[in-house]
């Protein structure tokens, strides 16, 4: 299995990383031992939205090949929805089996056409914005449409990265990552949209 | 006001993470306009314990300067402990006002001399590690000494990185940076060692 985490200029780290160590933490921890990623961009370097220079591993690569696709958010997305290239290539990830979005990431999933006839959620702020993209604007923390999986704001990451791990790799391997990111926290299961 | 946000080869970068995202929203939300940070490192690019690269902002620059010191923790900590060349320069921020580290970056605050005679915490798997360099381990998920404050593992430095903008900024900045984050979680007072 594979897993492409996108990453863009003016994204929210936060968002990226709350799901790129529960998700990772598969390899690492032994739960998927050929677990693979790559840090996807379509440009060379990438800024987030307070100054964090990161190097992507794969650059305009297109997306078909990953299993997983996880894409995050931040005032960025605002100018890529309207970004022909880059939603374009995000496009190229339409035969990932699970598509997975973190805050407003959801917009970009969005622009690109997946979230067509579909629920979902983003940001408390954005909820708006997402309204043209989908069927159903849902307010939980974590909506689940089975092969598209869409999360509220930032911190959210986190849950859904769990989420997800117990999805691909059952319960044990969530609670056992879980602990070993000293996370002591439960999503309710009111939370989630399934 | 200005932070030192140290990385490191082999960081656990949600450590790094979950504390940036809430001390830089203090200056991106408004409450602290004239903040300001460096990505600080020992060389010249860093890669994470799990393959993601970053480009700091400032290199083998003297930490002397800063206000604050962040310093997360992974794996790396463990060969960075035994390198003179790099706690010398963690040394240089020996005069910042607040050292604050998360998980097992306070194994680096104990070599570089910082917890002597205080209490601690680290990542629930490191307390026998972090004995030698402090007068009391402790498990809280925040142990706070002033001057210097520990957390426990990963996801701790969220809850953390919020404790520290209440101090900075005050409740309703934390409480307005919490809502932002979508984080919906509250750190019992328990869980605090003051």
């Amino acid at each position: 299995m594979k897993i492409a985490f996108v990453v863009f200029n003016g994204l929210t780290t936060l968002d990226f990383i709350g799901i790129y160590d529960p998700l990772t933490r598969l390899k690492t921890m032994g739960f998927m031992p050929d677990l693979e990623w790559d840090i996807c961009a379509y440009t060379d370097i990438v800024k987030d939205d307070r100054g964090l220079i990161m190097v992507p591993t794969a650059i305009q690569e297109p997306l078909q090949s990953y299993d997983v696709l996880v894409v995050p958010g931040g005032y960025g997305t605002r100018t890529l929805i309207h970004d022909n290239n880059f939603i374009e290539w995000i496009q190229t990830a339409e035969p990932c089996k699970l598509k997975v979005s973190v805050c407003t990431g959801a917009l970009l999933l969005g622009a690109a056409g997946f979230l067509k006839g579909k629920r979902a959620t983003t940001h408390p702020s954005a909820l708006q914005e997402l309204t043209p993209f989908c069927q159903t604007v849902l307010e939980n923390r974590i909506v689940d449409e089975g092969n598209i999986i869409t999360a509220g704001g930032v911190s959210s990451g986190i849950d859904e990265g769990l989420y997800v791990v117990e999805r691909l790799a059952g319960a044990e391997a969530r609670s056992k990552i879980a602990k070993q990111m000293d996370y002591p926290y439960t999503l309710r299961p009111e939370s989630v949209a399934q």
